[in-house]
C-alpha cells in the first residue's frame, strides 16, 4: 500500500525535508511506500488533507527562534476534523547562495520572511545594505538566483545541491540551536499506519471560552493544575471575533486515553465555549 | 513642557494615527504639547526611548484578526527597564488605493504584511490575479503608487488624504471588528505625565521558567487562579534558546499595587526563573 503526504514545496524546503524523514520512518516502520505531494501554500497542504486528496500532511508548528506559525495554527481550528498523529523536529541550519562572486555583490536577499527573521543579526553584521525580499517558501527563493547575480537566497544546503547553487556562507542563523516542530495530520478515520503503539506523550487541544465572563480562563487552567498535568506550551490567538478574545492552543505532557488526562477533558468541557481535541502523538527526533 | 514621542512611520501609518490620539490625550489632561518622532521600524521607535532620544513610543502589540506583533514583544523582553504607561485600542479600516482607473486595471497591491492578512479574502473575491508585495508599513506602500499606474496599497483613509491617493475600494478588511492595541512605553524614571489617576485596570509582566523542571508552568499559572485574578491573555514567545522554552507574556486584571495582585507576584517570583513587570495601565479607546 502507499501513503501519499501533502508539503509546502517546491522541493527543497524544510518541510519536505521533514515530510522525507517521516517518509522513511513510514517505510521502516511499516514497509509502506510514501510518495509526497508538494503544494505552493500551507493552507493547500491542509485542504488537500481535509479534502481526502492525499492521506497525510506535514506542515510546520513553530521554530525555536520565531515562534508559532499562526497559519497553521489557524487552519487546524478552522479545518473540523484533523488529528496530529506524530511530530517531527528537525534542526535547522542556513546557508546563504547566489551566483555573485562575493557577499558584497550581492543587493538584494530572497527567503521565506521567518528565514530572514532567524538571520537577521548576521545579515546586519556581514551584509547591512542589502534590500531583504520576502518569498513563499526558502526553496522558491532560489528561483530568483538564475535570473539575477546580485541576488543571493537563505535556504538550506540540501536546496543548494538540489538546485546547484554556489554557497556563500553556511550556519548562518543567529542562534546555533534553531529547530522547527512540524505536526503530521490526516482525517479523523481509522488510520492505516499505527503511530503510537502504546500512549502518546504529548497532546494538543484548543478552546474558545464564553464571552463575558470574567475570569473565565483560570477554571480550565484549574482544571490541569489540580491534576499536576504539565502544559508544554499554551499559545493564544485571536477568535477573529473581537479584541481581547482569544482562542487558547495548549500542548501538555499526557495522552488523552489516560486516565488523568481523560477526567480533565471531560472536565474542561464545562468551563469551554468550544472544545476540539486534535490528539495524542509522540515526538520524533530528525537528525540534519 | 514638551512630550516627544517616537512612532512607526512615515506619515500615515496607522501607528501615528494611534500616537496623534495620544497626543491629544496629553494635551487635553496635561496642557502639554505633544511632538511625534516617526522611525523606520518599530525596533528603531523602541530604541529610540530606551536611549532617552524621546520621552515615549507609541508600539503596536497586537490586532484582533492578525494577533500579536511579535517583534514588540520580543523587544519589551530585550530592553530592561521600559513601562507600560497606557494601553490605546484604535479601530482599523483599510481602503484599497491606486491611480488605476479600475480595480481590473491593477497588477500589484503592496501593504503591511499584516493589512495584506486582513485583506485576504476580500483581495480573493476581487483581484484574484494579483501579486501581493510586502511593504515596512502601511503608509510607505504608498509610495509606489506616484510611480506605478498599475499599482495599488492597502493603507487607512487618512493616509489618503494625506499623500492624496484615489480610493478605489474602501472597508476591505474581511472582518468589520478590526482593532489593534498599541502601548505607550518609557524608561523607568518618574514621569512628568500622570497616565493613572488611580489604579490601572491592567497589568502585563513576562517571565521564564526554570529548565527541566516538570510541570514548571502549573505553579504561576496557580498563582493567580487561587486569586482569582483573571488572565486577559496569554501568549507564549520562545526563549530562543531551545525548542520547547518559553517567556510567558500575561496580561491580567488589577494593578501592580492592590494588595490581591502585589501578593500574587510576591509569590510568583518563587517559580519563575526571571521576572519582569511591564507596569500598570488603564486602556484608552481611540475614535476613527
Amino acid at each position: 500500500m502507499t501513503v501519499t503526504i501533502a508539503h509546502l514545496g517546491p522541493s527543497g524546503t524544510y518541510t519536505e525535508q521533514a515530510a522525507l524523514a517521516y517518509a522513511n520512518w513510514v517505510q521502516h516502520e511499516t514497509g509502506q511506500e510514501a510518495i509526497l505531494h508538494p503544494y505552493p501554500s500551507i493552507g493547500l497542504a491542509f485542504k488537500a488533507v481535509a479534502q481526502a486528496q492525499v492521506d497525510l500532511a506535514v506542515v510546520p508548528v513553530e521554530n525555536s527562534i520565531e515562534g508559532s506559525v499562526t497559519v497553521t495554527l489557524d487552519l487546524l481550528w478552522q479545518l473540523d476534523a484533523l488529528k496530529i498523529q506524530l511530530a517531527l523536529v528537525l534542526p535547522i541550519a542556513h546557508a546563504l547562495l547566489s551566483h555573485a562572486q562575493s557577499l558584497e555583490a550581492i543587493q538584494t536577499v530572497y527567503s521565506h520572511p521567518q528565514a530572514l527573521a532567524q538571520c537577521q543579526l548576521w545579515l546586519a553584521q556581514f551584509m547591512p545594505q542589502v534590500e531583504l525580499i520576502p518569498a513563499n517558501s526558502t526553496a522558491e527563493a532560489l528561483q530568483h538566483l538564475e535570473k539575477d547575480t546580485k541576488a543571493g537566497a537563505i535556504a538550506s544546503q540540501r536546496a543548494a545541491q538540489l538546485y546547484n547553487s554556489p554557497i556563500l556562507a553556511s550556519g548562518i542563523n543567529d542562534y546555533a540551536d534553531n529547530c522547527t516542530r512540524f505536526w503530521v495530520v490526516s482525517r479523523e478515520q481509522p488510520q492505516t499506519i499505527n503511530h503510537t503503539s502504546k500512549l502518546g506523550s504529548h497532546s494538543s487541544l484548543a478552546f474558545s471560552l464564553p464571552k463575558n465572563v470574567p475570569g473565565a480562563l483560570v477554571k480550565p487552567l484549574q482544571v490541569f493544575a489540580q491534576r499536576d498535568i504539565n502544559l508544554s506550551r499554551i499559545e493564544s490567538r485571536p477568535t477573529k471575533r473581537s479584541l481581547g478574545e482569544y482562542l487558547y492552543f495548549i500542548d501538555l505532557e499526557g495522552d488523552t486515553n489516560s486516565p488523568t488526562v481523560g477526567s480533565a477533558l471531560a472536565e474542561l468541557s464545562a468551563y469551554t465555549e468550544v472544545l476540539k481535541i486534535f490528539g495524542s502523538y509522540n515526538i520524533l527526533k530528525v537528525r540534519n
